[in-house]
């Protein structure tokens, strides 16, 4: 462990606890460990016992009988989309977005909405250890409002989308009011980084995916799209281009170290190498992939091949939690018995996913994803006094196939301590759900009036 | 709602809150709903304003803000294997049994470990919601006197299998050693039915298989085995006996109406069929056949066919851990992208699965598996004020896609109240963590031994 300059150190905070999983190169676990703050970074990782003797620090977090470990990053979201969970399960893909998601998100997404939305997927998330995400959503200055309220760290994209979208009625002006919201939030926070997503190869035209790629290259932003999510959507881009989704991006010119594809499920082993090759990031969505059985994303060949793979729940409508522990799980599992071999995606390779995955795939390493000096401070405390987690042979394992959100005790992000003993500080999470079952209230009657006025209805399904 | 007699029914306790999901025939919800307890059965479930005024309650546990619904049950485990939770992820099948979980077991395993290990599991099955669990193992006698000292309720099976075994090394005595057990636990408590459990069709003769049967018809009890678990045990019995799993079990009589099969992966449509008419239960435990990479079952077929189909979490060496709402979510979504549609498998339908379902697989229907006046009092608690249950359109929905075990706010079995406020009443679960740590010690200790001694270490990954 380099701890450099270790003596006389002034902290701010000292967390210690049983186990420091660092998630470094070495992937180092310090048994009796701590971790020293200073400001929002890391100054020191190591033996508590050593540390208590060289540092000063104004406050400390006991974190004995617990696990102390990065945060989680949420690589792939949709968050204000809290207010539609478990609005419409089980249902035919096509279905499910075109007859309750979009029809839902034109009548009832506001900038308030979004707000809203976002703070309490914040609220959720940040209680099951997840301290960054990269969203996408439209108004998403709600998000943004959100974001700096809360304390959680986010790459924020602005929606962009060639039909009329909440907040861009004309779809003209989509490019237009995605770089505004650039301008807007470029620098206003060390937490948040605005990006632009564009919806899709297959809802944005090919001047619109090269406007937006533009416009994220002259603000040295990222560019965020769903890529080869389902077969109909290759299909499509084929039909409509002639040549396959990953191909159509390459050909466009938008396949660098600054995109984020989400999904990557449709993709041939030689459209990982042109993926890899080209340095672009991939979030991978297990949970939402398996409910709207979009397919098995090449996770494997993936992370075989080198690619900047990360971990995301997607929003609420296709999940239904932002639970990073159970996404964990759940990719840990299903490669295995999708390709029929036990050793694929090991616990370690996943937890890797979900820390210093996510952070390689926004172009973060430098910041975040492991406990290093140098490095932002965002880490969580794991309570193990737990029946589900006893005994324990091996952190990683437990992390990823015992442990569940619940069981994150204290968050720290950015250097403050946002969650102490299972209580929010920054935020009050009362009110949020109140403000979030008001607007479920107003999306319920909608539905309901909807119901008794047409012989067809689309939401018959909702009470 | 039928509640006979309702006037001034004197009750033990009543459980009054936002929703009661019943899980009756018609699935009814009752919203703001109550259910009431006389002794060890519900004799009230209804309006909560009605039966306030109509019923005269002893003890009342208000539950506002929060769901009832029927304890769940948890229809294949191995209960004493929290002990070896975690200790061996990520390896190829034979190399985790033969060379991981075998070795463990031949010299950890005694009836105090079994003891405590079930103890764990009790523990963390209560606090995730799980009332009854149906369970195999050596040293069954552990598990029994775990379960009549902790309130839970469960099936009992002592194991059998053709090798030396814990508890049991000469095996020619096996079937005596299982009949001993019934004798002993038979009639001695109402939450206790003791059972056999064959371990497979490829580790037990057809003679042990016949024996272990007749046996349980003399007692009328539940026959149980693992059954065409991998392609491996299926190919194994083609080649021994020259027909498959259910073929085998078939001709040598065993499949009735009081014999339980776990897993069912590799059965074809006939198969099904041939289940479904000879009455057979069948558990279903996609987490473990995911992390062995076992197969995927057909599920849907098995549903379509109506086979009496529950649901389990298989052990914590393969799992690793007991958590049916998980459990619930991963079968939900395994089916849609395994067979590529959405509509399979829907909330309402693995709801039922993990209630009614495991209640009809073990012929208990009479008494579990809803909440109806004259069924058992065994219900939970889930406490609907949290973000990620927030907002709610459908209970069920949430059930399955967003809740997790540690939701679970208050449990009653048998009548009486096991958990509140998730303290539990009955265990001291601190002791049984310590107990459950100090027998892990002991693994790790002889584990490391076995590397110091072999220059073919088999537990090279243990730390």
């Amino acid at each position: 462990m380099r701890n450099d300059k270790i003596n006389n150190i002034e902290a701010d905070l000292l967390v210690s606890g049983d186990f420091v999983l660092t998630f470094n190169e070495d992937k180092e676990i310090v048994e009796n460990g701590a971790v020293a703050v200073a400001g929002d970074g890391i100054v020191a990782v190591g033996n508590s016992s050593d540390l208590v003797k060289e540092i000063e620090a104004k406050e400390e977090l006991d974190a004995s009988g617990c696990l102390i470990m990065p945060g989680l990053i949420n690589l792939h979201t949709h968050a204000a989309m809290t207010c539609f969970r478990g609005l419409a399960d089980d249902l035919p893909y096509q279905e499910w977005l075109h007859e309750y998601i979009f029809p839902t998100e034109e009548h009832h997404v506001s900038e308030e909405t979004v707000y809203w939305g976002t703070m309490l997927a914040v609220v959720e998330m940040i209680k099951s250890g997840t301290t960054t995400f990269c969203d996408g959503y439209f108004y998403e200055d709600g998000a943004a409002r959100a974001v700096t309220a809360s304390g959680i760290r986010a790459v924020l994209g602005q929606g962009v989308i060639d039909f009329p979208a909440p907040g861009v009625p004309d779809p003209r002006i989509n490019l237009k009011a995605a770089e505004a919201f650039v301008f807007r939030w470029q620098g206003k926070s060390p937490r948040l980084v605005p990006s632009i997503f564009c919806h899709s190869p297959y809802t944005c035209s090919p001047e619109t995916l090269i406007g937006a790629k533009d416009i994220c290259r002259q603000h040295g932003i990222y560019f965020q799209i769903h890529l080869a999510e389902t077969m109909n959507e290759v299909e499509e881009v084929q039909k409509r281009y002639g040549r396959r989704s990953v191909d159509h991006l390459r050909i466009l010119g938008l396949l660098d170290e600054e995109t984020l594809c989400h999904h990557a499920v449709w993709v041939t082993g030689e459209e990982v190498e042109v993926l890899e090759k080209n340095g672009v990031g991939v979030s991978h969505n297990p949970e939402s992939n398996m409910k709207l059985a979009s397919g098995v994303a090449p996770l494997p060949k993936m992370l075989a091949a080198g690619v900047k793979v990360g971990l995301g729940t997607d929003g609420c409508a296709s999940n239904n939690n932002l639970d990073m522990f159970q996404e964990m799980d759940t990719a840990a599992k299903l490669h295995k018995v999708h390709w029929g071999d036990t050793t694929l995606c090991s616990a370690v390779q996943v937890a890797e996913m979900a820390t210093n995955g996510g952070a390689a795939a926004l172009g973060l390493s430098q910041v975040l994803g492991s406990l290093e000096p140098g490095k932002k401070a965002d880490l969580i405390v794991i309570d193990l006094n737990q029946p589900h987690l006893t005994p324990m042979y091996e952190p990683c394992s437990h992390l990823v196939y015992a442990a569940r959100g619940a069981d994150v005790r204290d968050v720290v992000i950015d250097g403050s301590i946002v969650m102490r003993e299972r209580q929010l500080l920054e935020i009050d999470e009362q009110e949020v759900m109140v403000k979030v079952r008001e607007i479920a209230a107003a999306i319920r009657q909608a539905h309901s009036a909807e119901r008794r006025a047409s012989k067809n209805p689309k939401y018959d399904k909702i009470r």
